[in-house]
């Protein structure tokens, strides 16, 4: 029976130290619930720090990654997915997640934060600018539900599933 | 040699009367100066519009579509591309385009802003709302250009090509 | 309305001097036929061959591109759609084609020959060697006709129309 | 790190009872040898066979589903990725295995075929037909290996990885 997905999306090269260790910390306790990593896969960023989390406390990780091979991966991956599709893939992440998490904020981030709105997807944001809850209010979706911790945003997840 | 491509994106089915006023008007003199203009296809919202103002002006209309055939084209596309893959044909049309113009806000349109903005397209947004603007000044990227007008918004794209 | 769109599919590197004459004269017939061409958009090839006959014959050419840009694309293609996806971008060629025409042989070629089967389009072959044919008939679908001439191939199209 | 990826293509619904047969003997073997199985992901043929026998040995199983949800997704994959894009798809099956194997012939095998050669992927036929390889032949690439029971494409497997 399929597993449990929990999608973390977040800025690559462009993540705070703030998103770096909320994305360990967020990695190690989807782990503990032994619920499956999913990320961008790529070897920056929020995608490589919640890969490492979830490594280090024994959970199994998937990287959906925009290119053709694993040479951009993150070593913490344990099952990347190669797709050739550059940014596109991110329809991907978020239509194989069972609850999207967006822990930081960039262009590509932000792609999920949308398509996930699209596809009705559950969906948590970690210490989002006001700015974007702000433009989320003007968009004719329901606001997206906030944490403002990693360990707050795991409590958000159990009874959605 | 290749056309002069510009993409309008913007809602389907929440498309407001301003979105559809200014997409039938940007349509229209994008097809005055001889354009190409690309869409998202669907027979809704901006994209219909501006695929009717282009179509009675002259132009040429390429829609490409989130779907496997033609059941949901606007009558105004002349070239309907299928592409079957949903919300992940978004990047296609921002790849696609010179320039992509943001008619409208929504899910689907914020993604295709983010994805112009990563693949370093020149960007026009059309009637932004303020709050969008807000956004994008958060985010680590040169703001893009706003216009009040379609005829604003035209004469920003020439010195662009 | 939607034009009706001929696909020409066919080797790019490996593609044979007859299968370059065969597709300059296909592209030269669909465009006196007033139908637009289609082709994978590269700059090599049956591709490029095609383009150029439609070219020369003041057709309408689209290019479904593999590359994120139009680096690569046939400076005889009008519209040149950039999809960004490699080989996962075949599937794209067949969708919008109204009719799949396979000329000559190679690997992506027999792709789209098979992704037409699958979507249970209009395809025809021009020229294809026996084993190819002789494959064809073990699968579990109809097969597909085929001419020995692009002019034979183009009077098998109007029926379909 | 990531783990070893076996790639089993085959038919779905046009699967044989040899298909079904050698797919559930390859899927315990891929499991054995504690490689993670790779498979298009629905619950019919030789994708839900392999995923049954990699199941029932204790295996990991990834599938790569054409649709946007679970709902057709086999009942012994663990990892279902939903891709959204249907039959383009199967270049991301191909592109993340290390190895392809296919399974029996259909048209989406064939495009699988096709696109492990364009990606210079080792590539292993378990008792393909004859027309299949005699086509293979005449393609401009080294034909691909073939085995003819289970437990001998796993041992042409090994000396690759």
């Amino acid at each position: 029976m399929a597993n449990t997905i929990i999608g973390v999306m977040g800025p690559g090269e462009g993540a705070t130290q703030q998103n770096i260790s909320d994305a360990t910390e967020l990695g190690k306790l989807i782990a503990e619930k032994e619920w499956v990593l999913l990320t961008g896969g790529r070897n920056v960023g929020v995608m490589n720090a919640a890969s490492k989390g979830a490594q280090q406390a024994g959970g199994l990780i998937v990287g959906i990654l925009p290119s053709e091979n694993r040479d951009n991966s993150s070593p913490y991956v344990d099952i990347p997915i190669c797709t050739g599709m550059g940014g596109a893939r991110n329809n991907i992440n978020v239509l194989s997640s069972d609850v999207v998490v967006a822990c930081g904020m960039g262009a590509g981030t932000t792609t999920e934060i949308m398509l996930a709105i699209k596809a009705q997807k559950p969906l948590l944001l970690l210490n989002a600018k006001q700015s974007l809850m702000e433009y989320l209010e003007v968009l004719p979706y329901p606001s997206p539900k906030q944490a403002t911790s990693p360990a707050q945003l795991i409590s958000f997840i159990t009874p959605i599933l």
